[in-house]
């Protein structure tokens, strides 16, 4: 009873840090038209958000607009624009501002389906970049937990697209860095603000990694004190996870690597140098994945280990006080046999001694103790 | 006997969820010249079907045929044409068709043998592809399988030809779009008809992925319950099901890729486009597959140690017990022996103590209550 | 005894189906002079066999001949010339025939060291091909075996030679269709007569694997019904042989796609699609091993949990039938006390009772029967 | 409660040789700009040393100076300059000197950040290198341990520039060597400085690496006499820090890799030689890792077959003890019954012979005598 | 006590067939200049021999030198001319060699450092080769060992040069080779010297391969008749060293390949296709270390089973004593209970039947016989 109580607590405990539940996703149906737009995620927001930041050296004002539109004086002019939408569940709206900056069918679909794996794909005149926020998050039931959203990016000569799932606050440190006078982002072309973005989002990998890093103490700790089933599932839900962020950053890094290699008008040789900066940084995410996954592999070792070490314990100990009692208990029958002492000396004289009994129980304590010490010596108690 | 009846039960269980008996093979006898056409499958249908599917962005019309030469008109004129073939136990007629349209003779003898692997080969004027359709068929006896069938597209300037082992209804939604009037399908040449061909059946992958997902589920269930030898083996069932899985889209996504990167005048730009959508796919489909592997992976040692520590519960219990009543039966083995108390008062006083009886069982009580107390304290019981 | 019979036995059983003693070969002494000519095998024929089959679209006649000077006419002529030769153990003769065609002193070298890894080289003028016949052999003794031999063959610009090592029917099939009219054969040069050999040996490879996945199968049975240490051993060598298998078949496919992708004279392009089909067909064979050495590590996996399942069984059974009578025993001993009654009545009144004896057995029966009904509900028993 | 301090004490045995408490790392935070200047490490210096070394082929002077101003005349001048830079607590009067040779943001960045994997970057007019110490320590608590620092190096056209954490004798010999006449560091250009730098760095590797073998022998001692559950800690540590290690030496070896391959106009093709000779020693100290990761998987299994093989013998001879014994009891048990000799000459006569009980004793020291017998022919014993 | 002895036995038991301590290596101290020589061997030779052979077509000749300048003559005629240098311990002697023939200080450096790992390496107008020589060596002490050996080999225009740690005969049979007339090598310039060296130096490699196959073949036979723990370390032991000897081939492979690949003029075409058969026989040793690390791998799980079996097969056989016997004493514990049967008919009437003890020693009789043939049908015996 108490193991299927286990059971089910576990099964919930296997969702890890990240709680993905990736495992079956909303997708169009079998044969449906490419671009066929379907929102596979959940809605997050009550409304679809729009802003616009419009920036150049001189200038930043940013506004939230409703209808697309209103952004056409800001994209005709000579200034770079961002134009930030948060909400993806209002697939008609939506339309309308991808059909404003006639995204190709599959970017389309690509922004509204939220299981993308990272990519950069150059479409034409703009750079398509799907990414995957992936943060700790502040503890709201008292237990952190990974918190991951897709974010896709489209790059146009002059302005920025962004489309998150929800209103994160992931951008606000960027936004910012865009208010203040006379830095690189206001003097750059729209590329450097695609970097910056690309940049803050990467730099909060680090914290995810910080919250696996806690998360795999705790649970070394438990291991190495008393390992309980529990623990076996967290590890490979660990694993998962872990399999999960390696592959999203690789993915990630592929591109990076692409968009540093390829020459696209879009990136400035400038920016490639920053764009390499993130791949090192990406590098880094990897090995620091793999180091946990190395550390998980030897927790899962050391909880093997530990668990018959501490089962074999148990074993010893009991099958050590059988072994000490079951002579005694031979010496105890030898005594309470029948046999008649009266009918010659050799048939059992103990039992008329003065101190027969005395002498028995004294055979039996020298038993044992010799038993104990013997035990003792070879280091098995 | 249970185990040898298990043992029977668990080799049926052995074929998972693919049922594929792809060890052994039908083939062509060593030496025979290539191709010999000799149809490796079962037969599926009663007869060889052939609908001719013609149209342009003004027209479209399906119509059954019998012989090949019906089609002449349609691929004569302007317009685009599909003829789907399905069943492929009727060689001879079978022949025809492809000696209509010259098919080299390794292209025909492919299209026959149903267990190739997934490929994309370009031959002079055409590009030949042989695919693996996976899908959740509907379970008909309760439980789910999934359906694996070779399919295989031949791609001319003007007409694309598919061949079917049954008449399985997977190009129907194809078939329904070709209906409709002003959509891309319509309006693109026979290249983007393959393209939703071949998108349409990756579209199915999915669909298999999530039949996968769901076993996986139960049996995971069913390991953290109640451990059975039977789960082992529906574990490494599913493993191959994967392996195989995995294979087929591996190097389906090698094909596509190559159709993506070589020249040829067949596949427009515009297409190749659609075509990275559907390499997209594939590699989403293939990192589920992996994802589903370590699951798996995960689950053998959940079982092992799931099974282990349920033995070693029983073990543990077993040996308290028997560790508790082995020092009470030496004392009552003590108590058993036949001192003689009247030679002298060291002899075993205690038989002709008032309430010897009670001390001795209550010495007894003591020793299993103490010993109880201890197993509890360290966390033994 | 008994293990040590095992022993020998499975010493025996390791050799697997291959029955490969390729752990030490007969080689030319350290410092030899490269080109030494020194045939590695063991005699397998009483007598070196030499066939010419001479061959246009016109006519086909295969004689045998004694000197490789009664070759010179056919090889002249305008036709095409298939000289076979069997039987490798005499040097003097053999080192006639391939001076005769000038081949190089290395060529000659790997014609007579018979544990080659197939490879495709090319040497000026000829294109030299070490094969390794790998096929399954009718059971002469009740027990199929498989049969591993090594096949040469130097492709020049009118004929073909090839060298095997016994008799074998291995390339019959190919005469046989050398001898029908019209055939592609009969009308392309010899580089298509050198596919259809190679064809022909590739096809055996499929016999093989059927009998490797038959073994697969009967030790699968065998395993679940009742694991042995010799099924570990066969396991282990069926390994090996897969290991083997695999690598002959992994270099023969290197070379084919060498042969495919360099430009060699000798090498039409026509011919190179037969090829690419044969390259195909040599990575369905991979594809096949590799499933199967995935069947063999479940295989291990389900031989160690089953071993050790059906030796808790026992272990778990022999410890309830003790834990049982443990407390029984207990009981026992308690009325064997020897407690005076008669100096109190709190000293062992059931001795004295009217119905004592039947009390004490059916407190062992009750406790039997309380400790039975626990175990059972627990699930062990 | 042993388990319990084991486990404390183990957690901190789990930081290994490297004792690097990498897991988290300070770093900027998501969203501040690139080249934002933050010291990651923890000071190790009162105050930053800088001093100059400035030698020709002639003269060599080396000075410490305190504002890096004093450096212009050496770099002004036609001999070569190496600025050596030591703590990198203090950022305002590192960023002085940065700005000083108008390093790149990134660069600034990298130099402060001191949990960097080693890289070699060229960046227009220098080539930054950032590199990685690792050397063993003389044992200051009498446990060495390895010390592991980051180094940067930043290659001019005349001049090279180093920093480090700490005052590390690290380069101490190369500045030896310096001041001698006559020697090739005097006499090329500064690039064969910084290879010589380089070097130095590298052959530190090697202490390292006898550290590890020491400590990897003592530990192989230790398990193979009595194996503890720290042992499988250190085990783990061990192969952590072989992970760390060599994921640096890997990634040094890459970036002098592409020095070698790539043209660039500080490094003459002369030197290139010379670091084609570090490029060999860091394959070989990954040689070196690889073995000794061999070797601790080697010690892991030594471990657990060493573990279990010792709990195997307790348990066996414990076993045999009871088996011996409880033939014996069950012979006293015998006799302890309490049948009436006299009713008939069938129950019990024993009782009542002359020698029944030095029989009863004969009977039982024959069975104990024969089973020892009987374990020791079969090497139970 | 014992398992102490055989821990030290074993720990010298570890060194395995190459008896390697590769684990420490002198080496010059950290940022000591490259080119600093230093043996970093141990002595092997009194002292330090040198050879000339000089040969062309027509005359050969060797002799031993004392000065290299005595060598002048050789080598400033058309001859060919080979210089064997035996013996490194005399670093001075040796630099004046290295230095008459200008060798770059690296390559002096790596002639004297004898664990380099094998490479080919161009140095401007010669081509230096590290090779590593591991041979099987008659065994001194009964027990033969591989001998692992260094041998530098410089290849100049019309000279080669060799050094060698000891006077192994390893290159006597080219030297007699080289006294034949009319041979490739006389005809040939000096690359093919070097390749016959080579060759040579590459036939040993298949001796090792048999020491290790006999060695793996007794251990087989050892593991499955009586596995002891020195067994599991000697397959450790085997394992490293088979670790060692495929790095050591891998990178002469890689060597070879690149000199076939590059095109020095010191290596004719002619010679390169020699070297391809060299490059063929290393990756036949490859294939076969591979092979040899399958059957460790086997060995050890074979092992590991053999053990497991063993333990089971004793702790079953006294388990089983022990539960036959169990019943049997409770047996004889009930009828030693002292209920009174003089009370009533009911209290252990058994006591006064005229055969109650046959009666009580018929029923253990036949417990005892019910129980065997249980165990025996069940198959536990």
């Amino acid at each position: 009873m108490t193991l299927r109580r286990q059971a089910r607590h576990s099964l919930q405990g296997l969702t890890g840090l990240l709680g993905h539940s990736n495992r079956r996703v909303r997708r169009k149906k079998p044969g449906q038209a490419p671009g066929t737009l379907l929102h596979t995620g959940q809605q997050q927001l009550d409304q679809m958000l729009m802003t616009v930041h419009d920036y150049d050296t001189e200038r930043c004002q940013s506004l939230a607009i409703d209808q697309i539109d209103a952004s056409a004086p800001y994209l005709g002019s000579s200034t770079k624009t961002w134009i930030q939408v948060r909400g993806l569940h209002d697939v008609e709206r939506l339309q309308q501002v991808m059909d404003y900056f006639e995204l190709h069918p599959l970017i389309q679909e690509d922004i509204l389906s939220i299981s993308q794996r990272p990519k950069v794909e150059p479409y034409g005149e703009v750079i398509f970049v799907v990414l995957r926020m992936i943060r700790a998050e502040p503890a709201a039931d008292g237990r952190p937990k990974l918190k991951s959203e897709q974010v896709s990016l489209v790059l146009g000569s002059n302005y920025v697209l962004t489309f998150q799932e929800s209103d994160d606050t992931l951008f606000d440190p960027v936004i910012r860095r865009l208010g203040m006078k006379n830095t690189r982002m206001r003097r750059h072309s729209v590329d450097y603000l695609a970097y910056a973005l690309l940049d803050n989002l990467v730099d909060h990998y680090f914290s995810a990694l910080d919250l696996v890093s806690e998360t795999l103490e705790q649970l070394e700790e438990q291991v190495l004190e008393q390992p309980r089933p529990e623990d076996l599932q967290s590890i490979h839900a660990l694993r998962r996870d872990l399999v999960y962020f390696r592959k999203s950053v690789w993915s990630l890094r592929d591109g990076i690597n692409s968009l540093i290699r390829d020459d696209s008008p879009l990136i400035t040789s400038d920016v490639k140098l920053y764009l390499r900066d993130v791949y090192d940084h990406l590098v880094q995410v990897i090995d620091s994945i793999e180091n946990q996954r190395e550390i998980l592999f030897s927790l899962y070792d050391i909880y093997m280990s530990s668990l018959s070490s501490r089962m074999n314990e148990v074993m010893k100990l009991l099958t050590i006080i059988a072994t000490i009692f079951i002579p005694l208990t031979f010496v105890a029958g030898i005594y309470g046999m029948n046999f008649n002492p009266e009918i010659s000396i050799w048939n059992m004289p103990e039992l008329n001694w003065m101190l027969g009994y005395p002498f028995a129980l004294g055979l039996m304590a020298s038993i044992a103790g010799g038993m104990l010490l013997y035990f003792r010596r070879r280091g098995w108690l």
